[in-house]
Order: structure tokens, then C-alpha cells, then sequence
């Protein structure tokens, strides 16, 4: 069975996304495609031998999709995905969920509601070997408990309008859900410490230095720099009481010439997360045909939305600032 | 448009295959498979949903068959080549092309009557990203002109019945194709030496180390160690005028604990080369819309088995031995 | 000529001082040695061909010995000192110059009246090929400026009586002097984070996150964890506005067995910094000859303390405290 | 005790010899020294606080002299060593022992009618610790029974004068020296292959591969390679039927800037085995007391020089030539 996905949102991350499973994914077409510019919707769409609709609301509701992938603005996707759920349709959600938890709270009240899980949030580190080598680590017993946890998240550069709020909620949103998932544990607090800024952010402080608390204890550093100039690094050292899981930035050779020896780091997360890309959207695909969705859930993005809601008031204050959660519905237990 | 393909031998890699295609790769559909192993047929096409069909023949002429894979043991390899040639049918063949230079020179000739490039040799290696890699460091001009290169392919463990013979034409057969294609140069000379033999060898003479001259007189070293026991691990290091190329068995992390810091080696070559057969697939599967084969040619299994012919008298006869090939047919110009 | 040294103190690290001078230092002889443990005191001294003597006193009045070295109880050391500066003998003191910065001050006001510098402090990490590699790279511009410094320090065990307070002052100075001397800054805050504790760690807490903030603004995170299990693991990684200068543990080669590819980790830091010891000592010796000790100062003794008093109350209050020091002494300037 | 030493031979090699001695080994001086170019060898001299002499046999003859280091031309080395023996003088002699075996047994014959070994070769490779750590990991059974091993040795450039029949006797030779240590065993066949010359190699015909075969069957791979513009680059992987230990040109720590992570190659020799020299000449002073001498023997020596001839005809021949060696002295046991 080929299961035909509706693709709403055609900027870089949604282009690549429907392309992908057009050529890459096994069991699924792209048959429909909406983004507010026009031009370049029908361009991905020709692309991949899809419809551009005209609205996303097309997109969701066209009885041709059978399910929907999310790629649009961030503020879009809590009103699409409910749109999704009150469609009976699952959906792959780009992050974040919502930008607010209290519209986060708006899906997993209808995905409860609905009684069958729909929501995939599109956290695809979760799919990176690297980062799944550091979790079998962990859960194997070899290192013992977890104790500390250290990343790293250096994007080469980012646009003026990219700012060190943003380097929070679009960017260390990743190590939100990666400390979640790696440990399998709440954030409780979060702290964010401005240092020395880079003359090459421009006006946003840049690097950021965050602290999560676990709710084990755990502690958690990020490093979060936008502007690192040289490439796209995001690693991390997963610290237990027995010994410690560490992953690279994945490289496969090296050149060695006058100067010395080199391997390439990756100019950015396109081509570092290429194959986690590719194992989402396939297992993703799969999870249509049995209904069990492994990925992040809707749980997974109203988290990773609560601590970057967090970060900011810590960022702005100062200071230590709590998570509060709602309770986690029993719905999503397991999930 | 999805193509249909059909699997000739449902062993190990016939399987792997099979299953890849039905569902890790995009445009193709698994339709019909044989195999002499009746019940391992069934159950890989009904895996696939697939129908198991009682010959050979009758998957390259069941009309629903769009492609045909074959992963039959070698010695029949050329007869069911030509059959798919004689169909109109685009085939990949896992290597060897055929056994014998002669049988491969007759699917050389039919190819060549057919006017269009139907056939391709399942050396994977041209698919992977760490080989892909050293390949460019030299096409680039980074590292000068080639000089040498250093060839290590070990498997932990073979079966009694995978002589030293086997070793050459089953194993080192890879980095036939591998120097070739890097260097963009044909084999000229052969010599096998035989070492200490490994305890764990049983009867073969294990490891061994054999010696490419190529026509441009650059040296090959491939030491074959079919019973290194600790793993797969099969790497090159390029030497060039102006500096080094080289890969490693790709790492994902590391875990540290008492005794000190472990990366993982791969178990088997399934393993170690499943992404580079994912993309070969799916190349293949792309190739056969477009009409253009990128992957290795009849000729280039020809070329393979030429030098195999003359790895085996190398060993028998102790000497180096000259390879001897027709002229390539303007046909493979490019290819 | 051969200056001779008076060695004070014969625990494990005076000890391979002394052995050291003896047998692996151009230009010294230990020929006195003192240590309340009167019976290793002899040992030592006789291993070196050296008298042992009854009080420290006598070692450093000694009109056979040019210089002494102090590895004896922190809290002795200022004591010491001072009665090197009266008797007018260079001296190489082991961490901490004192365990106050008062008495440190004594001893900076001392060689201050002295007027010539006569107190080398023992950070040998200045001495470290890979620290010093990392000091080379900023300071050649090529990563830019300076912004984070991240910092791991891992000890494999800790006897009971090593606090979590003596986990900063006897273990992290040395990231004090470390952060001090790599960024050619002065520490301006210090944090200490208490995460979640090691069950391997009795009733420390351990690990534990201390964060600086230099005066220029710069952020450094460093994990001290005294009961890591596994090895002695003590790395850098310098944050640039241009690039990234890091270290690790230095490996010789591997082993690759069924399991993986091994590499070793030192098991304490007599292993991983012993070329640092010994690269330290004949620096020290070298600079008895031309009186320009090149090493940390009396000042940088003090300052370490400073950072280490500051630590102590930054832990018992759960804040961020602020390092004050007195005006640096034009004395120190250039030193 | 102070040994004091005597240096025949100031150029690059014999100045670093005696700077060390001087300045960084323990437990001797530079007393006396001698060079056919007598400036220099007075500035040597004068550096060290020793006098310059008119002739070699004036320094082996001081009275003064208690052991002679020689690092002069490889041609005189023989006759040199021969005085030492005669003068009853222990000696450290840089490789070759002589250009010849014939002379080489002259040195032999004299050592053992003397009775006491007082004849060491400069074989540095054998402190180094990343060949250490080799030699250990075969020696402990961990990686079962030698197989194979593979050996690279790479110069950046060598002067025009440095033909590819020096790039055996002068280089190579440090292989030779290798793999008799590290595999305890002496080399049976040398065989030579000329590939692709380098266009940076002038009339030199670089690199070459030469191969051991050992007694017990073991093979060796030796890429020389003196023009191999990059660095100095020297390594090995030795192949266990259980296991293989590999080590790496060691690095420190690694700069990552735009075009990726780049860790140092060593420019030459000097830089990359200035501990081997410095641990050689340490454990070389250290027998002198003792009397025992661990480094390569005159037998060594010899055993290098025959497998170096050797290897000139088999480079002549372009055929595999056997080692011919006389009986080992049953004085040489154990040494």
C-alpha cells in the first residue's frame, strides 16, 4: 500500500521533506502541497507529481491525503494539527508543536479526545545512529546511571532576525527533547548564562550557556552558538557512574596535506542530519500502516514548549526558572 | 511509476535485498521471486508480497516483472544475465558477473548486439559515503596524482568450505572493483603472497596479501583476512604526490569504562555496508526510469573476473601474472 | 654546573619529584630531604643519595642546598615559603601556594621585598604538550577570540576523606589556573551546580558543574567528577569566535579485538601528566641557572586560592560569587 | 656519578645528541667532541662546556671520556665503534653499525672477544611509546599470534643526493630494525617493488614498497615514500590472529576552523621522535652504570645492515632475495 502525504509548508526543511519521500521512502507519494507562496509550492509540487492546493485547510481535508506533514511557520502548526486530528488524519509535525503550551495543551486535549494517536512531532535526532548509540549506552547498563550531560549545538551562522530568543526556542529546543529522550526524564529547571558575546552575532548574545535540571537531578549543559562560523557541530558526552557514552560529529575519511590532517565538518544540518531525516520519514511511513507512531509525541512537543517558554523567562530574568507541567494524561504513557 | 521487480536466489543477500526494495526504497515494488529453496522463496515473497514463481526463467519473463535483481550463486549468474538481456530487461547482478572471463565476454557481446546498457554489478562499494569520499579527495586534485593504495579487508569468521581460492574471487573480487574505480585504471599485473597462516584458518592460507600493479604503475596492497576474528573491517588509504586520502571503518560514538575508550567494529559486511546498499538500490531503481546506469558495467565485471582468473594462477604458480583483456568495446566509453 | 635541590615532603608527589630530579633532570641532584614520615623521609633520601633531615628547616637552611621544593601538607606551605624567601632560595611549591589567600598575600608581600621572583607554583598543566597546543592556537589568532572554555576533570576514585569542598580546592585549581593562564584572564564569579550524586560517591557530592565567568566575560563550564571509575580523563575544548582549539587525553594507539577498537585511558595523573612533570621540572631547574622562572607565580598562587575561597562559599550558598583580589603588584607584571 | 661523554659527529643529529646530553639527561655532560668540520663542532663544543678535538681517536683516547656517542658518517662508523671497543669505551652508535656486513662482523667478533657488550645502536624507535605500546599489546597474547605486519614510512622531501638506494639502507632500515624487535624474529626474504614514481621524486624512484618475509613466515608491507610532501608520517598496524594493535603519528588536540577539524602532522624526524631520542639516551646513560644495555645490539646492527644489502640487490634483480646470516653469537642471548 502507498500511502499518499499532503505537504504543508515548502520552505527548505518542507522542500527537502517532500522530495524525500517523492524519491527516498518507501510506501508513500506526495499528492498534495500548499505553502503561501505560491510559485514555489507549485514548483516543489511539479517536482514531486503532486497538486498545489490553495489553502492548508485544502491540503488536510483534500480525501486524496491520507496523512499530512507539517513544515510551515511555527504559530501555524497548533491550529493545522487540530485541524489534522479533527480530520482523522496522523500528522508529522515539524517543531515546535505549538509556540505556547497553551495551544500545545488545545492538541493533546483533542488528540486525548480522539483516542488514537496522530501526532508525530518531527524531532529527528531521535532517528540519528549517533545519538541512538549514546541511548543503547545508557539503557544497556554499561555506564551506570546517568549523572551529567553535555551538548553541543553550533550552527555555522544565522540571519540577522535570528535571535538569541530564537537560538533558544528553534535551536536548543533540540537538546530539550534530546535530554528528555536520552534520559527519559523531565526538565525541572532551566538557567541560561549570557557570557562573552561573538563579534560575529551581531546583536544577539551569542554563544548562550543553558543549564537543565532533571527532575532526576541530572544536569545537563548546552552550549547553544549560532554564529560559530566554521560549521555545524551538535554533539554530546553523556556522563554515567560508570563510565561515559560520547558521540562525533559522524566523519567518514580524512585528508592529510601540508598542514596537517582533516575531516570535514558538515556545512550544516541538512547534510549532518541527511540519514536521520531519511529514517524518520520512513518510519514514519511504516507507523501509518500499523497505527504505532515510536517518534516524539504531542506529549514530547507540549515538554520541549513548556522548558523553551522557561528558558526565555530565565534568560530574561537572570535566573533559575522552574518547568511547570501539567500532569502527563495517561494517554501517553509508553508513547 | 513504480517498477516491479523480480529476485532471483533468496540466500543472505537475495533476501536483504528483496526486503530493502519492498520496503526502505522508493519507486519499486518487490513482485516475483525464485529460488532452488522452495520454502525460503515462499516466505521472502510473501514478505514482500510477492508471488514465488517455480524457475528462473519465469521470473525474467513473467510480464509483471518490470527489473529483475539476481543474487544467485555466481556460476549461473552469466546464464540468467543473458536471459534478462534476451527479455529487454534491465538486471543487477551481484558479483560475479560469471566465474569465467568467457561466459563474461558473451554477456559483453549481448549487451553490446542489444545497443542499450541493460546490466549492473552489485559492487556496493561505489555507494558508500567513505569510499565516495577518497574518490573525490583524488578526482579533486587535493592530493595530487594516486601512487599507491593500501587495501585491508578483513571478515571474522568464514566457513570451512570459503577456501583460499574463494578469498580472491568472493572477497578480494571488491577491491578489484574498489582500485579500478578509484583510479579510473585497469589491473595490469597480479601476485598473491602467502604469509603465516592464522591458526584460526583451518586448511586455507590465511591471511594473505596480494599485489596490483595497475597500467599506470601504481601499486595495490589488499591484505585478505578472511578469520581476523574481531570483526569486519575493510578500509584503503589512497597516497598521492601531493598527500593522503583515507577512510576508516565508520564509528558512530564511543563508550569509555574501565580499560579504556571502545568503538564499536562491525559484526559482518551487513552491517558495515547497509546504507551503501540502500543506495545502490535505490540508484538502480532511479536508473531504471532515467535509462542511465551509474554503477559498475558488464565491463567492469568482466574486468573483475580477469583479474581474478589471474589472482588464482598467481597463487597456484607463485608469480606475478599478467592480466590479459580484449579491447573494451567503444560501447562502455563513459560507463 | 648542578644546582642541589632539598626536597620537602616524600608523599606520592614529592616522591616522584625527588626520583625525578635524581634521575631524569639535567643539572640537579636532590641532596636533602625532610618529611615527618621519618622512615619514608630515609627511604627517599637514600633512593637519591641525598641526607634526610630532621625539620623542614633544616632542608631549607641547608648551606648545600640552592633551592628547594615544597610538596608537604597545603596548610605548611606558606610557612615555607616565606622561610625560602628569608633564606634568599628559589622554590617550586606544589599547589596551593596557601590555603588562604592571607597567608598568600604574606608571601606575595615577602618576594615583593625580596625583589626578585623566588616562588614557582607546581601547575605543571602549564607544561602539558596538549594544553599547551590549545594556548598555541589562541594565541595565534587562528580561532579568534577566546569565548567559552569547556573543561572536564575526572578523577577514576577518591579516598573518603576527598570532600566535594576539596574537589575545588586541591582538584579544580588546577582548571582555576588552567582558565587563568589559557585566556590570560583573571576569574571574576564563580557558581558551583550540585547535580545529582554518583552512587559511586559515598557522601560527596560528585560530580559537581562549576561555572566561571572571567572578567572579560568569558564562560567556563567545568565537570569535576572524583569518582568517575573508569580512568583519569582531563580535556579541554576552547570556544572561538573562528574556530575551536581542543585536546584530549593522549593516546598512543589502539587494540582492536572481538568487542571493538580500544584505546587506553590513564589510570591517575601520573600517567597522563608525567611529561608534564618532567618537562616542568627541568624548566624549573633551567631557570635556576638565568633566575626568569617562566611557570605560574606567587601571584597566580594567590589568585588560584582567591577562585578556591570563592568556590567554597559559592557551593555553601548555592550562588554565584564574585572572586575579589587585591591590586596585582607591578612586580608580577610580565610573570 | 656524572658520565662524561664524548660526541664524534656534529651534524643535525650529533648536535641534538649532545644538546640533550647536556641540557635534559640526567646523570651526564658533553666532555668532548669532534667533527671534521671544526667550526662547528667548536661551537657544538662551546654550547655544551666541552672541548673540540682534533681528531675522532682523540676523543674515544680522553682520558676524560668515559663513553662515546658517534654520529658521524655511516662509512666510518665501524672503525670508530672498533676503537671504542679497543679503548674498553661503552658506545652509542648511530645506525648504520657500518655500510657493510663484512665490517659489521669485525665489530661483532671484537664485542664478543671483549667479553662485555659495550656496543648499542641507534635504533630510537624501540623508546618510543606508541611502538612500545605495539610490542606490548602482542607480547601480553592480546591480540594472539603475529600475522602480518604493515608499516608506513613517509618523509615530506629528501635532497637529491638521498637516491631510492638510501631510501632502503637510511630509512627503510629503521623498519628492518622494527620488525625484528616487534616481532622477535629475523627477516628471511627482502623483495623490492618500483610502482608510479612521484613527480616530486626527480630521478629518484619513490615511493617504493618493499616486503619482508620473517622467518617464521610473518609478512611485512613497508611503503618508503621520501617525497611525500605533507609531513613525516611513520606508523604501523600489526595483524594478530586474535586482534590487531595499530598505532598513529601521535596527535595533542585538533583545530577546527572553516574546511574542517585538523590535527598536526610532524615536520620531521626531530619533532616526531624527540622523546624516543630523549628516553634512548636517558636509558643509554642509565647503563652505563648498570652495565646492562636493553636498546639494539651490535647484532642488531648487523642484522640491519644484512638485510639492507639484501635489499640493494633485490631492488638491482627486481626478484625476492633470502637474508644470509651467520650464527648468532651465543654471547648475544637475550641482548
Amino acid at each position: 500500500m502507498v500511502f499518499r502525504v499532503g505537504v504543508i509548508g515548502t520552505g527548505n526543511i518542507g522542500t527537502d521533506h517532500a522530495n524525500r519521500i517523492a524519491s527516498q521512502v518507501s510506501g508513500a507519494d506526495v499528492v498534495a502541497v500548499f505553502d503561501v507562496a505560491t510559485e514555489r509550492a507549485k514548483e516543489v509540487a511539479s517536482g514531486v507529481g503532486a497538486v498545489a492546493h490553495a489553502t492548508d485547510g485544502d491540503v488536510i481535508n483534500d480525501p486524496e491525503v491520507d496523512a499530512v506533514l507539517i513544515a510551515s511557520p511555527g504559530e501555524l502548526h497548533a491550529e493545522q494539527v487540530l485541524a489534522c486530528i479533527d480530520a482523522g488524519k496522523p500528522v508529522l509535525c515539524e517543531k515546535p508543536l505549538a509556540p505556547t503550551t497553551a495551544e500545545c495543551l488545545k492538541v493533546i486535549e483533542a488528540e486525548v479526545a480522539a483516542g488514537r494517536q496522530l501526532v508525530q512531532l518531527g524531532f529527528m535526532r531521535r532517528y540519528d545512529a549517533a545519538y541512538v548509540e549514546v541511548k543503547a549506552a545508557l539503557d544497556s547498563g554499561d555506564i551506570g546511571e546517568a549523572l551529567m550531560l553535555h551538548c553541543l549545538h553550533r550552527n555555522p551562522t544565522a540571519p540577522d532576525w535570528f535571535t538569541s530568543d530564537l537560538a533558544l526556542t528553534d535551536s536548543v529546543v533540540h537538546e530539550v527533547d534530546t535530554s528528555r529522550w536520552l534520559l527519559g526524564d523531565e526538565i525541572a529547571t532551566v538557567t541560561v548564562l549570557a557570557g562573552k558575546p561573538s563579534p560575529k552575532a551581531g546583536s544577539a548574545q551569542d554563544p548562550q550557556l543553558v543549564v537543565f535540571e532533571m527532575a532526576s537531578g541530572v544536569l545537563v549543559t548546552v552550549e547553544s552558538f549560532i554564529h560559530a562560523q566554521y560549521g555545524y557541530d551538535v554533539r554530546c558526552e553523556l556522563v554515567g557512574s560508570e563510565g561515559v557514552a560520547s558521540m562525533d560529529t559522524p566523519t567518514l575519511g580524512a585528508v592529510t596535506r601540508r598542514g596537517g590532517r582533516t575531516t570535514v565538518v558538515p556545512p550544516d544540518w541538512r547534510v549532518r542530519f541527511g540519514s536521520a531525516y531519511q529514517a524518520e520519514l520512513q518510519a514514519w511511513v511504516d507507523s501509518l500502516a500499523s497505527g504505532e507512531f515510536h517518534g516524539a509525541s504531542a506529549w514530547d512537543g507540549y515538554a520541549a514548549t513548556a522548558v523553551a517558554e522557561a528558558g526565555l523567562r530565565a534568560r530574561a530574568e537572570g535566573a533559575r526558572v522552574a518547568v511547570e507541567l501539567v500532569d502527563r494524561p495517561s494517554f501517553y504513557a509508553g508513547k
